[in-house]
This record gives C-alpha cells, structure tokens and sequence, in this order.
C-alpha cells in the first residue's frame, strides 16, 4: 500500500470540491442491466462476448451517459457496488471504469459497500476500494476511491481500519449511524439502558474519531433523509461530520427537511439522488439525458437555497 | 436469477453434509500473497501479466493446495472476500475458480461478505453471492455459495433478501450475533432498555426467521468462539440455528468450550480454523500440507469428542 505524500484531508478535499462546484448532490449509481437509459448499446463489448461482459459494457456505457449528462450539477458519485459485483468479474473491471469516468469528469468517488469486519480482512477491503495492495508481484491498484461506506455493528475495531486507510489515501468513510428504511427501528432504533437509541451511540463514537483536521471531518455518516427533527438529533451529535443523505426522491425525503445538515458548510450535507435523476424522463419526458441534467439542476438549487 | 427446482433446504444439506464426512471443520481462507505457502508459482501467469494477475494467479494454487491437504477433515471452506477483492478484478476471477475447486472437493461454500444492504442492493448482493442474475444478455453466473455472513445492523428488511435469495438457491445466512472481537463490546453487547444485550435482540430475530423446515435452520449466526457460557446463551435464544464459530485457535478459542453449539447436531457447530491450519507448519515443522493435515485431523477429532 504505497502512501501518497501528504494527501489533503478529505475533510478539506469535500468541502473544497462542493464550495467550487456550487453543488452538494452526489450521482447514486445503482445500475439495472434490464433498466438501461433507452438506446444503450453494450459498447466494446465483442462478438461471443458472455451475458456478464455484454450486460457489463451495457452498465457501462449507461453511466458513462448519466454521468456526462449530471456531472456539472454534482460533486460526487456514489458507486452502489452491489450493482456491479451482481455481473460477476466483468462488473468488477465496469466498477472500476466507472470510477476513472467520473473521476475525469471531475467528480469526487463514493463506494457504497457498506464494508464491516475487522483487522487484517478491514484493511483488506480498505486496499481494495482506496489505494490497492502491495503484493510480491507488484502494486494492485485499489478502486481510488475518495469515501466509503462502514457497517459499524461489529465495533470500533471495525470502523478504525477502514479510517486508517481512508487516512492514508486523504480519503474519508460514512459510517452508517441512522439509515432511512423501515428496518432501522428494529436494532438502530434500540432505545439502550442509558435512554438513548443506539444509534445515538453510534454517533458519539464517529464524533469522537474527529481529528479535528481539516474543514470537516473525514469520517461521516450515513443519515436518513427522511425525518428532519432527527437530522437535528444527528448534527448536534456529529457537530463536524459529512452527512451521506439518502431518501431525498423515490423514499420521500425532501430538500427542505436536511438544513441540520449544512450546518457546518455546504459539503457536510451530501444529498445522494438515483432514480429521482436517471429516471426523470419517465416522469417529465424528453431525453434521458436532459431530464436527468433538469432535475439535477433543480435538485441542486434546492440544496443551496436550504444550505443558505 | 433462475430458481433451481426444488432445492433441499440448506439445513438438511448442511447436516447430510457434516455427518457423511464425519466433521464440522471449515477451512477458512483469507489468502495474504505476501505469505502464500512456500514453493507457490502463479500458475498459468503469463508473461506481461499485471501484478494483480500474478498474485491472483498465485492466491490461487496456494488455495488449491490448501484445499487439497485438508478437504478430506473438513465440510466447508469459508471465503474471505476481502482477501480476494484487494487483487481486483483479477482476484474475483480467482474468487470463482476457488469456489469451484473447493466445490470439486465435495465442500460447501460459505462466502464470508458480511454484506449488509435493503431492497434491490440487497437482492444483487444475494445473486452475486449465490444463482447469479438474469440480464438482457442472458444470465450472469453467480459464485454460486452455499451460505453468506449478512450483517443485521439495518434492520429486518437488511436480512430478508438475503435469506431469500438464500433459499432459492436452497442455501442459508450467518448473520452476525455476537463476534468474536474485542470491539463487539462496543455495540453488540449494549444493553438494552429491556435489559438484554443487543446480540441478544438479534438473535431473537434470527431464531424468528427459522421456517420450521430442514433438520436445521437456514438462518445461522455467526458466534464468536471465545466465551462458552455466552455460547450456551447463544444456543438458548438460537435452537435450531446453525452457529458458525471463528476464534479457535488464533484467537484463543478452544474447541472444549463449544459443546452448547453441537447441541441441536453435529452441523450446528461449524468451527472455522483458518491460521491454526494454514500456518501450522511455522510451529510444527513439516511441509505445509501434511501439518495442515495435520491439524485439521486434531481438530476434526477434537471436535467429534467434544459434539459426543
């Protein structure tokens, strides 16, 4: 794992990056092979090709399209990697294409694997999705990532390593604190002997792993953007930390409810949007493509008007 | 994904399985290639190979002689996947082909992810994992495991695609109760409100989802192996569920205090050894293989006394 000389902290890289680009929208990829942007053709893919390499040019020439269309509303894209390891070998060398596309449009990288485990397999998933892996051979490039997701279920020697190596690259990691589905109230929802929720717990230990470098911190939270007065709860808790916003859209979270979340600056409250962009056109017509930059736009406005 | 008609319940497999070859030992694999058995080549690296080819390539035959040595003593490998993820896509190849050696060794897979996700990412995670997924191209192949590790941390809705995409492919989940590491007390072992420890709340979930059919549940739990009196609690809250125990050996477990595990049958105690096998000839002497073989025979045995 080669160490890259002084890399920025990500905290300064984030809130960088949103105040330049006048955005804090991230592009959630998460694609479907069978729910392509109409007219996607498999690029590149050759004659004999396997239906994993077929359907993996196919994802990737769909957000090479999505990208090209949203980038300049954006700051980030979020990398569902579900999504590509379903595609088997080929989606993995699509996940990182996708990377190096959005990385040359300027866009900081989010993978979202909510990775959890401990030691040596944590560091192992850290090489992975940040700076790769030294090995007898030679260097394995890593995904050259910027974030990543973390379970924290197993403990703080399951989140330390990932911050470690997100550290070392001048990366950062979203921790998962609260999230938006119903199943959060079955063990996040807990309310402990102390009076408070785990997820309240869970909070306190990623304030506290805040080195007070950089403009933000640089280990985050996936909160929720579903329910406002919480969102309070989770920023009073997390006074530095970037928040990951999924539910704005399809899961029926609004702009309007996330201000809690900008409060320490534009970059600390990063509204994450999929199908609300990349299906736009089936709501609103037109082209995939300028759909999903109309919504973007608007979406993006929004943020700043509440960010104020 | 395309169902398989008719598949027999993970829980008859599993233990059909232990009691033909007489063990519940599963080989652990989590492949460093700075410390691959001595003598290993990458087999079938060709020249210009990247270095992510060649340690793959070489993560490979050490798997394949890892498996050879001591398939005979065990019922299952459990993959690592981080280990294999950090080569890139080259090292999800060698995923598959290790899967399918370990398969052609008449061992069960159990593919160690401990992926945690709702809805759609979960479903992909479970068809990447287990049949694989059906694209406009045709289908893409999945690694084809016998079981997973999910993390509970989201909720039920994080857990029922998982078992869901399990049983089609007729195999099962280990969801993480109560690790083995330190930090579990960080989270898992908060009390609650009601005064039980969170594990113990998750385990009630787990010992919800057990469908009454198979000779054992489909719905396991990953215990760790370093305390038996919590094991027995374990037991109690988890009547039929199979356990899958890491911590022997390395971390200090031994294979006396599981006996609570082997309560429901022999399959219901899967004791997962990785180092204690793998590194046995740094202690003992030897080539790799025979003290692999070895050991796995001691703890196989070691194992049968203790399930009586």
């Amino acid at each position: 794992m080669s160490a890259p000389v002084a890399a920025q902290p990500f905290g300064d890289r984030l809130a960088e990056a949103t105040a330049r680009r006048g955005t804090p929208l991230v592009l959630g990829l998460d694609p479907d092979p069978a729910r392509l942007w109409p007219g996607t053709e498999p690029v590149g893919a050759v004659p004999g090709a396997t239906p994993g390499e077929h359907a993996a040019a196919a994802v990737q020439e769909h957000c090479r399209r999505v990208i090209t269309a949203t980038a300049e509303h954006c700051v980030a894209v979020k990398l569902q990697l579900a999504c590509f390891e379903r595609l088997g070998p080929p989606g993995w060398e699509t996940l990182h294409r996708v990377a190096a596309l959005a990385r040359a449009n300027g866009l900081l990288v989010i993978a979202d694997g909510k990775r959890g485990d401990i030691d040596v397999t944590a560091a192992a998933y850290a090489a992975s999705l940040f700076d790769g892996h030294d090995t007898p051979w030679g260097h394995a490039p890593g995904l050259g990532a910027d974030a990543i997701t973390v379970n924290p279920y197993m403990g703080s020697d399951a989140i330390a390593p990932f911050l470690e190596g997100a550290r070392r690259a001048g990366g950062g990691i979203f921790v998962l604190v609260r999230t938006s589905n119903p199943g959060a109230a079955d063990f996040e929802e807990q309310q402990l002997a102390t009076g408070e929720p785990l997820w309240r717990r869970v909070a306190s230990h990623v304030a506290g792993l805040d080195d007070g470098k950089g403009a933000l911190a640089d280990a985050g939270a996936v909160c929720g953007a579903t329910a406002p007065e919480r969102l309070a709860d989770l920023r009073a808790a997390m006074p530095r930390a970037p928040f990951l916003l999924p539910g704005v859209g399809a899961q029926g979270g609004t702009v309007e409810a996330l201000s809690a979340a900008f409060e320490p600056g534009l970059g600390a409250g990063l509204v994450t949007v999929s199908r609300a962009l990349v299906r736009a056109h089936e709501q609103s017509g037109g082209t995939p493509e300028a759909a999903a930059a109309a919504a973007a736009d608007e979406l993006r406005r929004a943020c700043l008007q509440v960010a104020g």
